[in-house]
């Protein structure tokens, strides 16, 4: 099939070549021109505009967006709407929120636009693995693009599908990127004990790769885990400082408004955002309220 | 290699056929006359009593426990004592705690006998794929029985090893299941929120399956997911009851005494606690709270 | 001075009363006729409609708005803002959402009428103690309104203040809600662990009362739960079931929205949604998981 | 009455001096020469030994201990048992573990000597205030002190009491300690969003005193903050690390071993714990992690 890709950072230069690998054709647009350079030498057409990349596509186009959450997806969209035609499919395979998607696909549906929302998950070993993508909206445009889906997941029939209307996609994802935060944190924790106690000289590289085969914690993050004490078994150098994208957030933010208590999801949200407190006011007036009450010392900051 | 295997309950008889099946020697005991002959059924010898099975192997024996941590492991040892030569093998391959287990083997060395540890994941999948073995305890015994680590194991070089001094195994093996139980709260509330999503109609099974192949989150826990979910896709009749084993409660301990903050593993255990609340007293006494200071309405018990 | 009270409520006839008491002229209306001949027997004056309420009054008028948060504020200002002059002000002394307040803030300053926020804090007691307000708005208008604070406060001089512009006194009172569903939370846990030591046979009521004086806990929410105690000992008939209004959702969202971890404000509120949850799904997940990769046993719903 | 104390520390020193003021007579030992000098400057007769002490002291003697909890607690018990005749009480008004006060009131019985159990709340304050205390031991020993007890206390009737028998004053002065933390947490939470709020300006010091008067979370610890920010409104130089005693710790673990819930009072532990980790293994595993799967940038630790 004929694709066009918007968007050709790491995320969208990857899916871009695994698409062309199973003999699609794609063209790529990015503003960058170092990432359509490197597009090209991957086998990307690529488009020096939408204007140009829309031109190069016979209708009914499939426009895949894999721009930055935001903003930028609804400039994008604007820009894009004057060129599409009746028919014409845009997916929006990026971390959106889901109540962005439905607004989104209600306004492109009265422009009688199929707009899909593909969460896609596999990070940068998508490539050659595959990724796992779960799409929301019309049910005939998805079965259209079956064969791009099919191409970009791991197997022709595996790992991917439709799973409900506008939105049902990227929600999906926004759970699915909620429990990789809880797993995550998870595993963390029970490496950071064992790294403390040091009694028992426990070489967590070793015990990462025991686990990995049979142990009921395998995982593909639990091998991630493993190849980063491969590279670098006591972490040396790198900073106890974890970003967060949004769909924690907003995992946390739709949970409480389900009236679901999520506290696991919860906490290793918070804990992000604890990793990157410097100077916690929280903690100072805990330190000052026990000195006020019970004479205990303060330690001084430097 | 020869084995003496005691306990042979659905651990134990399926570490038993496992090993006999790579052809190893298996004697087992148990106190009940049913296990044993189950045992029976699935090629493994069986004893008696414990003076019988000992006495069926040639000295330097090897016996491995699979019995229930706490006072059956301490008057097993007991009763095995009196029985064992210098140069045995005893394991215990059980969930002990490892402050138990470094107790037991300082005594067990003072009798010349090797006592080592070894933390035991897998469950009742082990049989067919393999057990991850973590092992605690003299280096020269546990190489004495590579045989046998190498035929429980998924693979003869994969899976198992050994970690550390006595204690060490069942240490990793108690942080091993503080994981797991984080990461089974991270699927459960994630779960939760879709399924709570009535809007938008998401099919929890097939979310389930379609993460499975390339997503972030795959894992065999996820695998899991995916068959109860197939098995019985709404969970009828199944009661919002989670047991914990000693496992989790340890590892909360632990961290807190080694002063590491881990506060999803601690969530998840209090999850499980909290599931077996039925009238919670502390929910109660809220709910008077506000009546008292505010005069909201308080909902009667039935 | 003379002011409308515009919602005779529990809190806004409470209001109304204490005003009153202060030797303050207060026309209240309630579309509630009862509210309304309830607010009579108080001394306060009654009007039939909003035109009426504001017909008595005389420019510059003081309207208080005590009425639920959300669209019923919105649809009371729209109401009331035809019948306003330049240079009335509009106090809402309800729990709204900051943001709102913000917004309806400016709005009227469009039409040069002041809108002032007040949190107000003190619940049924207020009454008899006064009430402690956090108020935002022009400074100006806060100062004109100085009687009016000053009666409901629990003295002139003490219990109230201009914290900050528009929004700033609904912005600082959801926090202190926040807070209180902490140290609702905190002393909740702490007499049911004292419930459940049944080894002790503490008795509850009687260490409330000790508590109440000269111990590091003490506090005004401490005595309503020694009230509470006093009425229902055991807490008999009450069922574990803890509403939550809109400010803890908000601290949370507000919290995540600054990058401050709050995890005890957050897990209170979490707990509040837990004991709403008959039939936990994430907990029935949990325990199809373990059924899956250990064989434990699941308990059946009735 | 007459009454020995043993430890003249912050604690001891001023329950004795409280006990002096309400014409008490009291002989106090501390093994420091500093302590007994600064004590005798507040009319406490001092002994140079224990043995001098317990001599100073007509039987039935009451020997108060206030000395650090664990292990000096047993070593001044086993100073003092010969010294002591059938008939004396001792009291452990410090912060023991309930257990070891158990064991000890069990050991003691044994020689006919009372062992009371005293959970000391007040802190620095309790000098003037008064201490509230809750009593765990031998009821006919506790009427006995009524006039300690009552001069300790904020007033004769109130704020002490006998809870139950040995172990359960420290049982629930435990639990105290274990509610203090969550309370102070909340507020600490509370605070610090309103600093980081930098857009509404709000005077944090202002706020505090707003609330101690009329609100709902108006309490002593309350009053401590505002102390605290009066003091020091931006909390300057102060390092944000919490120290933790241990009754929180046993709080945690004893609601765990009682299969109860208390997730507010765990997560005040646990960030206390955190408050003190500079460089989180857990945090830079995390950072890891997200590198390797996502590609995702890792900040480099200086």
């Amino acid at each position: 099939m004929e694709l066009g890709m918007v968007g050709l950072g790491r995320m969208g230069a990857n899916m871009a070549e695994r698409l062309v690998g199973h003999g699609h054709h794609v063209v790529g647009f990015d503003p960058g021109a170092k990432a359509r350079e490197q597009a090209t030498a991957r086998r990307v057409v690529t488009a020096g505009s939408l204007v140009e990349l829309v031109a190069q596509l016979l209708p009914q186009r499939v426009l895949w967006l894999m721009v930055p959450a935001g903003e930028v997806v609804d400039a994008t969209i604007a820009e894009l709407l004057p060129l599409l035609s009746e028919g014409d499919v845009v997916i929006d395979g990026g971390n959106s929120n889901y109540k962005d998607t439905m607004r989104r696909g209600a306004m492109l549906a009265g422009h009688g636009i199929h707009y899909l929302d593909c969460g896609t998950s596999g990070g940068i070993w998508g490539l050659k693995e595959g990724y796992s993508l779960m799409i929301g909206g019309d049910e005939a445009a998805v079965e259209r693009l079956r064969p791009i889906f099919s191409a970009l997941a791991p197997a022709p029939d595996r790992g991917w599908g439709r799973v409900g209307p506008s939105g049902a996609g990227h929600f999906t994802k926004m759970i699915h990127n909620g429990i990789e935060y809880g797993m995550m944190q998870a595993y963390a924790e029970g490496f950071a004990i064992m790294q403390r106690k040091t009694a028992l000289g426990l070489d967590l590289q070793q015990v990462a790769h025991i686990w990995q085969h049979g142990s009921v914690v395998r995982s593909w993050l639990l091998d991630r885990t493993a190849d980063a004490l491969d590279r670098n078994p006591r972490l040396d150098g790198i900073a106890p400082h974890v970003s967060d994208s949004g769909e924690g957030r907003w995992t946390v933010a739709e949970a409480i408004d389900l009236d679901v208590s999520a506290p696991v999801i919860t906490l290793s949200l918070l804990e992000r955002l604890r990793s990157r407190e410097d100077d916690s006011f929280a903690d100072k007036l805990l330190a000052a309220m026990r000195a006020e009450f019970g004479g205990h010392a303060i330690k001084r900051s430097e």
